[in-house]
């Protein structure tokens, strides 16, 4: 009796370890720089203000590493024409690129650019797909959609000593208050606050609209 | 020779400690708290997502008591009556305050109460009397306008872990970006961090319109 009672316990061992080997889903992280007043970039888009360099900066670009997927609205996207990138680029080379959108259209693109339709359910199936933990590349607009949706894990913040006045909200069209967990703070040069929250949805905010 | 330089130098000495004794200026602390995309309060003035307990908010009703004078707009002053304050009351008993409007009318006020037109000189003018450090008690119309004129000095930001997505900005209609001085950083209970920083005013900023 004592042996078959041992084998059911290893038996249902083994099926709550297998219940339970469920892969866990990927973070969406919106890792992004801020004024004090809540703007990631001025008027006109101008993002002269921010730090550009320091150890704050390098643990930044150091950080980009850590992410095999990157995700972006269309706005974030062509923002980088300015600067450069050219329709289909991979701005992040070492990364996946979704660009979520119903508007974008590209003639060509590297392989490691696609373009989604903005669906939830598509940003959810990314989520439960294998790799690295997603960057958030801004902007307002897309961040505000994910934040209404319940999609964004974590947010951590680059907060530059610095009152912009308007420009680019850190969340549009955001359509609810969250509260946020703070998980961790570190000091750079020149005044410069990473802070990294959790966000809270409670109260069935994840699937607000 | 010798005892003659030394004369002139002592002399000279005196000039400049007597030259150098002016008083100095009052400085505006603008101390307030914010949610991290920059609002002081949500759609309709809700501030009910604020720390309204923990040391943070102990720290900060600490700090106003080493406030004699509180500045603010009439909207921040009517505000209070949303609290039961009553037109004319003095919502910081200790303090003189001046509410800087051109519309507000009172019919009778507390002694500590005045009402001033929206003027520059008037502002300069309260700076340079004698007295403690001045609270900027919001929000964000009259906030706005003294940045626009050069008039903040300090900016104390109680930082709540806490996204409100709209609501009364930080500084309303302000019309340039502005760079800041980090000064101190202070963590307390539930993720609040206290960040003061100094207005740095460049390029003749002080003076802008």
């Amino acid at each position: 009796m004592a042996g078959h009672t041992l084998l059911q316990l290893l038996l249902r061992l083994a099926m709550f370890s297998a219940q339970t080997k469920t892969t866990p889903m990927r973070k969406i992280i919106y890792y992004v720089a801020t004024s004090i007043d809540g703007y990631i970039a001025g008027p006109g888009e101008d993002i002269n203000d921010f730090q550009h360099t320091g150890n704050g900066v390098d643990k930044y670009l150091a950080d980009l590493k850590d992410f095999d997927t990157v995700i972006m609205g269309r706005n974030t996207y062509e923002f980088g024409y300015k600067f450069g990138m050219k329709p289909g680029d991979a701005p992040y080379p070492h990364m996946q690129h979704y660009i979520f959108s119903n508007q974008l259209k590209l003639e060509q693109a590297a392989e490691q650019v696609k373009i989604y339709p903005m669906d939830v359910e598509l940003v959810r199936e990314l989520k439960s797909t294998e790799g690295t933990d997603i960057y958030l590349c801004g902007g307002g607009i897309f961040a505000g959609w994910l934040l209404n949706h319940g999609l964004i894990d974590q947010v951590k913040i680059k907060l530059n000593p610095l009152i912009l006045g308007g420009g680019t909200k850190l969340f549009a069209n955001a359509k609810k208050a969250h509260r946020l967990l703070l998980q961790q703070q570190e000091a750079y040069e020149g005044g410069l606050q990473m802070l990294t929250y959790d966000v809270l949805y409670v109260g069935g905010d994840a699937g607000a609209e």
